[in-house]
């Protein structure tokens, strides 16, 4: 009984936590970043991000771990660090979590009529061999790579930060920042993902290509994390000394 | 005798960090946000405020706890953590600590000729229903949405960052980031409230509309943050393990 | 003996530390702020400042307490908390190592045939009554206002964040974020000082009206630190429980 | 046997983290400094640089010590805290791991059709006496002279933080953000180098004079590293008490 109620709170750990990144990293792309001369462009959209996973690693992440991410949870499992019964309802909570907020910023961004599935990124959508900003359009290869590629170090710095040799207690802003600096390389490539909760939830609103290309920000991301997982335990982690 | 003293003390340490969450805050958004070219912008309005959180945190939050903010008080009474008749003294001090400083603001700000009350959200007052950033206007409920969303989650942030179970000490660190993220959100919608005391304080130099649109940015932020804190006590916080 | 050389390695440590803040902070400014387009603006300038102190606070802090700043010493000395025959050496050193900093500023600078005396607020100088930002201009008593009230509350950020009963591992993060947020609000007002040693070191290669200016910014962060550590010691400090 | 697998970790610690001091601070560079109106400038190309150093000094720097550049390897070796038998391999490891980043930015690069060797600082190379940023051109003495004095600070700062006098567990925080200050102040001297290995790495893609010209981001950081080191060693650090 006790254990039941505890793991529903660690899947409402994980909606809530994802449920902020969304609206926190997206709300700040669709709300604020393309103000004219004033708006906090994509700096203040990776600050964003990073914050909404920094303060909420602080608030719940000793409920439910702290994951808000498919790929962070695949990244664990993959380390042997997170049972493989958990990963289903953990993802399940991710998804509702981050489509919630989606729906609440398409409810807020509607009171000022400005929703519009037009435009490459629209809604904060990924999106690979489109021409996204400053005039260039990434290869899907190009794409996936970087997917795949900052996910694995995002997995890295996970699993390095709050591992026992670690000073544990810094993971949350280690971990938090590690997603602002992801964001500040790579939102000009694919809009960044490294979380398919994230993609999803906003692909379900835009639907057309950005369903069609939703494959990819699930397929880079965990294939990363898994690596990244695999790469920190056989190659970086301390063993007994 | 003591106890007085000490009571007193709580009340001067809502009063100066109010104080300074106004005076930072809302000072480097009339001052600093809007010069061309080099103006710190949206972003570092968002980060002024969330550093003053942050540093009074650190600073005074050992003496009343560091709410500085009347929505943040009641929140932590609806989840258990504030007594009842503490509420009041401390919205007071709240209330004449930001009031202060928006003296202080207006003071200086005349001293360059620059006080005005034209233009939605002159000397950084709330609104609703008014075309402010990028010719957009957000409707009464989208902003009430946006204000409510926003104070339950810096609730929930905060409840769970303070939790026994919790990295206490960083709580400073996270409660104050999230404000500023918070501000990177939302500024566009509002002008950001989620603090009855910042709202009323402005708006007292202001007067006309931003008085009688002052409402919102009680009822929302103190009915998120009563929401939020029953959430966090009851679907996330942990009972004895 | 060993007193002697432990005392020659506190003013080492303020003499490198005010280096530091008067090489990162103005440095930031006079190379960086003012590049067009992807300049880093005053915000980045505020960020420049504040990460000095942060920085030094951890390495040096140990060793002298890391003040950095005459008005910080005179803030600490009205607080109790640091001895009034420190105070004449520790200004020394700092007047030097700022003055230190702007001598390598200038050399680089002129390696690029950039250093001027002319404009307002050049070479990163303090001032006020002139034309600075945004075409304001603060009078004198508005400047003075300023620059009191946020030296007064950086020593009760400094006091409090410090104090036995705060969590004083993070005064270093607090302090120097401070100095961020101070420099938020206040670039635009007189290019902000709250640090004599640092207008000094500037004023020295300007000369002009950035020397006859200086006394304000003596005389206002002094009285503000002063009036901001009394105000710690008897307004907010806890007594023994 | 364990010595040498343990000695393995270090060399892939080091690997993997000027790996991503290079993906990370040179690729927010040349994916996402440059976007019209929304990029992230220079500001966040600081940040970005900051934040590898600050992540990967929490998830690895208990394996390797966190070095990710040569530099700091001899600046740590000048005051006593580092064996001279690792300097080689450390080294090796540190140039393996930036060129490889290299590599990867240079193909997701070039899947935008976007790599490009035209242009000062092209692919986020170092340079001297070139017109690089608002048009001016520092001499070789200038630019070393900032190379220099920011590595020595660098290396103070690195030795401070983690002196056992210190809060060694705010060493990762303090250093990584040692590197953004860095970078505010010197991006548009030199494009920042202080890490002979960053400066290796995009030069090898670049040739022409960005490897003519590798010798001083060799010479002047580690110069600078070993007077820092000894600055420390014998003008800053406590001796036992």
């Amino acid at each position: 009984m006790f254990k039941k109620s505890s793991c529903m709170k660690k899947l409402f750990a994980e909606f809530f936590g994802t449920f902020w990144l969304v609206f926190g990293g997206c709300g700040a792309a669709v709300f604020a970043a393309g103000v004219p001369e004033i708006g906090i462009g994509l700096a203040g959209v990776s600050l964003a991000f990073g914050l909404t996973v920094l303060t909420m690693a602080y608030a719940v992440g000793h409920i439910s771990g702290g994951h808000f991410n498919p790929a962070v949870s695949f990244g664990l499992f993959a380390s042997g660090r997170f049972p493989a019964k958990d990963l289903f309802p953990y993802i399940v909570s991710q998804v509702l979590g981050a489509s919630a907020a989606a729906a609440c910023l398409w409810f807020i961004l509607n009171g000022a009529g400005a929703f519009s599935v037009e435009g490459v990124g629209a809604f904060a959508t990924n999106f690979y061999e489109m021409e996204g900003y400053a005039g260039r359009s990434y290869s899907m290869e190009a794409a996936f790579a970087a997917e795949f590629l900052l996910t694995a170090f995002f997995l890295i710095i996970i699993l390095g930060a709050t591992d026992k040799w670690a000073n544990g207690k810094f993971a949350g802003i280690a971990i938090g920042l590690a997603l602002t600096l992801i964001h500040l390389i790579s939102i000009p490539i694919t809009n960044t993902s490294v979380n398919p909760a994230r993609s999803t939830s906003q692909a379900l609103f835009v639907q057309g290509e950005a369903l069609s290309q939703l494959w990819l920000f699930w397929a880079a991301p965990i294939a990363g994390a898994i690596v990244g997982g695999l790469i920190y335990k056989f190659l970086l982690e301390k063993t007994e000394e």
